[in-house]
């Protein structure tokens, strides 16, 4: 396991509590890697000239940014190896001279949260056929929902995810923030919160959309509009997004 | 009841359910008031002068902008009455001269799609105690969760609920809209949505704002802008949304 953060942590412990071994942990920082190896009971090190040369596989799981600095690094040609990234392409450990796969959990990974990974979509890839079904095996240990996706088609999905997670996300925290000031439990929204993504699931999104801009009620968006006039961001967020929801309907 | 639309039909026949007598069904649209006396085995006019005079409680159930011409046409003075807008402040029907309430659901009805009333927030409101204490009863046959919320934090709760019903429904609509262009299932993004409002409801959505713009990973954004080149209304909006991201997080 190349890296000890959310993910890799995440992953590996997944991994090898689904009967598969895990010989070591690298990473650059000593303290994640030692931690990480101890609860797997296994080696580790923070030079990349120890890292083991007889594993079947290598699993890079550090941040984006990273991960160019980490293969340059890293001492062997020509072993398999498959990152953990939404956005990389698989062309960038083929151009590093690995036998090259994906390994890319779909899903938001916190620290103190454990995730169920029987439900997680893991989008696998790579370079050959003996690649690719190496991959489906170990991901079928632990999920369920194991989908061959390609480098093109999982840029797309890193960009819906920011859209229905990250941009959602934002949406109830402007949501909580007016609330709060107002001295209101966000709680009273979480029915509704439910049934938007019980309703969304059920139908095509766009087809159930509601609210003043999908009926084009002008009354009520400039009555809001004029209520938000001591918080220009978040009135300037409800006409952006007001005017994007009456061009789509519009189509 | 007043009114036979979506919230009109299923909150009458909840409270009929819960053993609430329906007396009548208004409605201007003959059609409607019909259907509606029938699912509930009551009378219908659709003339205000043939309004029963003999309820305890007009509901007032029709559309924002239908509701000040309904009330100008409703034949009694001093009766008991209620509304269940989320935007009308409950001095309209003060003015129009009834002893006035709020009895608002806070919920997105379809019409297909039959509520489960128990959870749903009722937001309750009125000019005196005795009113206040009669919707409450009213309120608690058909809800565990039965709140009293003035009108201006009412409107508040309003534009929240646009923020995290309807706009989020407009990230999903983007999400769902780019998969469908590339041939990817949207299902594959059910776990991240179900984990997103999870992880919202454990902590303040701020709190666990993750994503390229949350962390300032510019380069991330920088090629999703690249890739939305081609459907300029997406790339304004990831744009637009990364940046508002960006300031409150810096805030």
């Amino acid at each position: 396991m190349i890296g000890a953060g959310h993910v890799a942590t995440h992953l590996s412990k997944a991994l090898q509590k689904a009967g598969i071994k895990v010989l070591q942990v690298y990473s650059r920082t000593a303290k994640a890697a030692a931690s990480l190896a101890a609860e797997l009971n296994c080696e580790y090190t923070i030079k990349p000239t120890d890292i083991n040369p007889n594993a079947d596989l290598y699993l890079f799981s550090v941040t984006d940014n990273a991960l160019p600095n980490v293969l340059s690094n890293f001492p062997y040609k020509g072993v398999f190896a498959a990152h953990t990234s939404g956005s990389h392409s698989i062309q960038l450990l083929t151009d590093a001279g690995f036998r090259s796969g994906v390994f890319y959990p779909l899903q938001t990974f916190s620290k103190s949260i454990e995730p169920v990974f029987s439900t997680i979509p893991l989008c696998i890839e790579a370079s050959d056929q003996n690649g690719l079904e190496s991959l489906s095996q170990l991901a079928s240990t632990i999920s369920n929902d194991v989908r061959h996706v390609t480098s093109s088609q999982r840029e797309i999905i890193h960009i819906a995810a920011v859209f229905s997670c990250n941009f959602t996300n934002h949406m109830y925290a402007v949501a909580e923030d007016l609330m709060a000031k107002n001295n209101i439990d966000f709680d009273i929204l979480y029915p509704l919160l439910d049934e938007t993504i019980r309703k969304a699931k059920k139908s095509r999104p766009a087809l159930v959309q509601t609210g003043p801009a999908a009926r084009n009620d002008q009354n009520i968006i400039e009555k809001h509009l004029n209520q938000l006039a001591t918080l220009p961001d978040y009135q300037k967020l409800y006409n952006f997004i007001s005017e994007s929801i009456q061009s789509q309907s519009g189509k």
